[in-house]
């Protein structure tokens, strides 16, 4: 995809133990409050229909579909939204059956929710469903959005495994390919709670043309154009950038053994700022109002 | 890349020991001489320039790169070849030296040679070099080739590593981000020799999108608009589709747990035989040549 017409949004996941992952939560509604701070709104806005839009969302990632997709169909609802449904594909069959690809042809957005991503690549990865997702976002005016799982999974590379601990022993972190929506970044969520730079940090060693995008908790990272990005939300997003990395010991040391690297650059985005992935520029928001100004 | 117009031609390593990563080896003029059943010249027939291309062999990946090197050059001069030279790039600052750009833009193939693909990744990913060899590929006719690590690297995911009797083992198989000359496939060499079949099943199983390509040793695939493989050289290449794959438990298993899969399809590939990447559909030879003739 060269220049997608596209938008994604690729969200850090909720503060209150927000991935869904393990089963129903006492505090459930209270993972949703972020979406009031933007990140949901920002969602609908840059969407064709606005406030008319038609969203799917999609729960497959997730262990406790039901809980998962009423929460958000709640969320939307207090957003204004009366048309957003649960599409909850389990199985690859599913992925490739008529009437589910005539509802994706029909949406104006698509949110993949938090869970296991490697249960979306495996279950949508080359499957009708899948192709008409890459298709859509590249030819029109569609929103692609996903939190936590979905975000991960939505760049080329995708990091489905790893101890923060010991992200850094050759081999830890564990990578397979993503749903590609976009190429030359590897994504990890949840980023300040669970301590993960050094998983970042280990992808972006073993191939340095990934930029490393960290998404905090209640952050989301809005992309135009396949490569102009913008921090929505409110916390933050750590870039990792290994272009001007001078070495590392990768290859040298056998697998488990801590590995080191020599020159990574690190970028901290908050709320309005840019970055280019392109150029790798990064653009501040009070500069950009300024400049404006102007 | 929508259709580059440069060609690929992957190569499974040579039948003895050929992947030069441990050492100089007693036969090593035996290694090359696969290249006399026709990969070599091959490589030399699809260059725009023919006989008068001008080759740069790179050695990166070999922890012997001046043996290798120098028996590739032997190689080419046995096919007519008089200017090979070996651009043996060890660090990122020689990725980014711009002698070596302008050496890379001069040139009509680059041979990439075997040894350790996460040395190629971590080398060349993001560089001034590897920028320049993916807008070439793109835009001219322009040939890349890589035997072994060198092949291996070039898909956007690339398997770095992993046992071939524990590869069913959930993790056991390590990816990474490849060079991404080509996406939608992920690549193994040494394929028979070395009993990889797991690995590939297991990379398939965790995003089916990736054909995965098993190039035997002294065999290799020649990849025209990025989707168009013709299988040459004497042994046999394995292309495991998990498009009709009908489920997996990988998401369900835990780290280390073997994994199972249902339905991958599998097509063996020998000399002159076809397959679309876009379409998933094989061409025999032999119904080739009887359709032209008709």
């Amino acid at each position: 995809m060269i220049k997608p017409k596209g938008r994604l949004i690729i969200i850090g996941g909720c503060v209150d133990k927000g991935s869904f992952t393990s089963g129903p939560e006492e505090n459930t509604p209270q993972n949703l409050k972020f979406f009031e701070k933007g990140i949901l709104k920002r969602m609908i806005t840059e969407s064709l229909n606005g406030d008319h839009s038609k969203i799917e969302i999609i729960t497959t990632a997730s262990s406790i579909p039901k809980e998962v997709g009423e929460e958000y169909i709640d969320a939307f609802k207090q957003l204004g939204i009366t048309d957003a449904q649960v599409l909850d594909i389990r199985t690859r069959e599913e992925a490739n059956d008529p009437a589910n690809i005539e509802r994706l042809r029909k949406a104006d957005i698509v949110m993949f929710t938090g869970g296991d991503q490697l249960r979306l690549t495996s279950i949508f990865g080359g499957t009708q469903f899948h192709h008409l997702l890459l298709e859509r976002y590249e030819n029109e005016h569609f929103v692609i959005s996903g939190t936590s799982a979905g975000a991960a999974a939505s760049s080329n590379n995708m990091i489905y495994q790893g101890s923060s601990t010991e992200a850094l022993l050759k081999g830890e972190v564990k990578i397979t390919g993503g749903l590609g929506f976009i190429n030359n970044v590897i994504i990890d969520t949840h980023f300040v709670r669970r301590g993960r730079i050094g998983r970042l940090m280990y992808a972006c060693a073993s191939n340095p043309i990934n930029l490393g995008i960290g998404l905090g908790e209640d952050t989301g990272l809005l992309i135009k154009d396949g490569h102009s990005m913008e921090a929505i939300g409110s916390g933050l997003v750590i870039l990792v950038d290994g272009t001007h990395m001078r070495h590392t010991n990768i290859t040298d040391v056998q697998m488990g053994e801590p590995v080191s690297i020599e020159n990574l650059a690190v970028n901290v985005l908050s709320f309005g700022d840019k970055f280019d992935l392109k150029t790798k520029t990064m653009n501040f928001h009070d500069i950009i109002k300024t400049a404006e100004a102007e």
